[in-house]
């Protein structure tokens, strides 16, 4: 990815409208994995409806993290792209594997929803976290390589929020809502008013 | 949320952006909750056809509530917007809780596909859109704190609306599809020129 | 709807920016009904294969033809909004029936999808479509209304295109399929330079 | 299509703005193909749960390979219209008719998550990508029409893109595994600094 020699250079404004819309879209399609268990049968009773609503407990709080983590990615790339002065072709590759890899996210719950919260089902959605974790750094040197200037506190801010993740597989192989739990966490780590202001956003 | 020490100034047009994609995809997504009833057969005749159809008008009338409900929030998300110059990080996380309560909107809509015009199903509705309310004023809350000249009667005002889904909840109780007309006159009574004009829009 | 009066004032760019978003994903989501056969077994031989793509093709004839006129409506949307320099309380009530409408066309889809080109999914196609061009005539008096110097032909053509849709229900119930080629016919009518151009573009 | 005389003219920004968000919710839908097989019991073993999210392998295949053809063809499309000064009649159409096709795609990944990779579903999707580029093609040279000055390599560029589908399709035919492969390499192909540097992007 040479991206000094190729000038390539994209509108920023249109760039950013790509990305708006992509994370505004798998955020909203999360909810499409949130469903009544298929066993209620037709013509439900009050107790059979109550219980379908509420034994899908797991699916609210999946939702809920999940929610919190689109939410933060979109705050952290809003964050980082105002550094951006230039798109280089290396960030456009690394932007369209992050959206890859974001988009994705409803597939992992899915399989939660499907699995309930399993072994398999939150290690997996812990990897695609992860996954996403290193698609965001990837994006971020892609930034930074393009920008000298852009403070190196951001990088780091990033590896602290990618170290939960490890811990959330790890702790969800034994428990596994503390893994959602502790994803859940994470998001919410990124939204406190200082690590936010002080790191990525405060120019 | 110590917003005034954060300095968290976001963009305001990206923030915009992001809002406006997230209402437009919730209330396009409202229709896949609108089904042919799967007992209808493979090749149905020309009169089971028909009831198909006509036998979900009840899930037409959530449509359409549901549909003048999120209208109606993106039109006062606007509205309270003309008067922020700001994007202080109350606002985003206020922002953020609002956005993740109104993409829930379509599973509450499921519920009552699946399940009918039911006690249960119009009391969570009527739940799921109170939450939206309480999270709307949360928002204008942090508004507000940033901006102390905004007008007093933008909250009153909200409050008159809020008051309606306790009412819906305890009709629905009774007269489920009583519960989801008073939603939807809700978001109506917020269309109202002058409600929106004198109170929420005109600066 | 007393629109002078209330003084209602609408940015124009995210009115526009909410439409064009829930215009395109109502064309986008067109193609969630378009689905092979439940009926094709799990491991099915080439010629039940080639069989589920085949037997489908008037599922791809809706798709082309509600894509089509999907698009129109948003040329159309665009076209009429070009006069427009303030947003007025009748035409967002207006626009918000309008946008109400045109997503619900992914529904009267699936009833395509479901039964089959046969009467009554045709004609109830074909009455969706006509509420639209209602919708969208609604939406042009109250553009008219705010904006007296808007050209008379914009409603005369729009009348023009409305008299599809009566005659594509009434032959839709005796030749279903002529049905759907007629609402198509009346987006590509639409898309005629001279019509597009000459009325409702050109200023 | 008679772009010369008919005076089209649309707002750049607002043709951007939709076209933008037709492909970001497309891309977005490609994951609501990628499932946990159907077979898979209600409370399976961990065995089972395993296989579930293993055996999909050729679904992550064509996600990604359709993931990252969809975001090339939304980086082609934004490198053409920064020649674009007017958008004429013929753009309009043209642009629909690549958006409807661009939409197209979902189906035939649901296709091959439905048969598996087979020789039925690979050449489908074969076909359904060679539309997609034909479709481009008709929109480059309604762009070249309109702008004279627009450098004649876009179009040759095309061209070699447009010779990865057919040897898809052909390879595909014996070796279905194999067509998927060589679409992903086209996008792929289509990503590298030198391609779109030299010949699509740079002015």
């Amino acid at each position: 990815m040479q991206d000094g020699e190729a000038g390539f250079t994209l509108s920023k404004s249109r760039f950013e409208a790509f990305s708006d819309g992509v994370f505004a879209i798998a955020i909203t399609l999360l909810i499409l994995q949130v469903n009544v268990p298929a066993n209620i049968p037709d013509h439900p009773t009050r107790q059979k409806q109550l219980e379908g609503i509420l034994t899908i407990w797991s699916q609210y709080l999946v939702y809920a993290a999940t929610f919190a983590t689109i939410g933060t990615m979109w705050l952290n790339h809003h964050a980082l792209f105002r550094y951006v002065e230039r798109i280089t072709h290396g960030i456009v590759i690394a932007n369209l594997l992050l959206l890859g890899l974001v988009c994705f996210l409803p597939f992992s719950t899915e399989v939660i929803a499907r699995y309930g919260l399993t072994q398999v089902s939150v290690v997996y959605y812990g990897l695609v976290l992860t996954a996403i974790s290193v698609g965001y750094f990837i994006l971020q040197r892609q930034v930074m390589a393009a920008h000298p200037s852009v403070d190196r506190r951001v990088t780091s801010w990033n590896l602290v929020g990618l170290s939960f993740y490890p811990v959330a597989i790890v702790l969800g192989f034994f428990v596994p809502v503390l893994g959602v739990v502790i994803c859940g966490l994470a998001a919410l780590f990124y939204l406190l008013p200082r690590s936010v202001a002080s790191a990525a956003i405060r120019p």
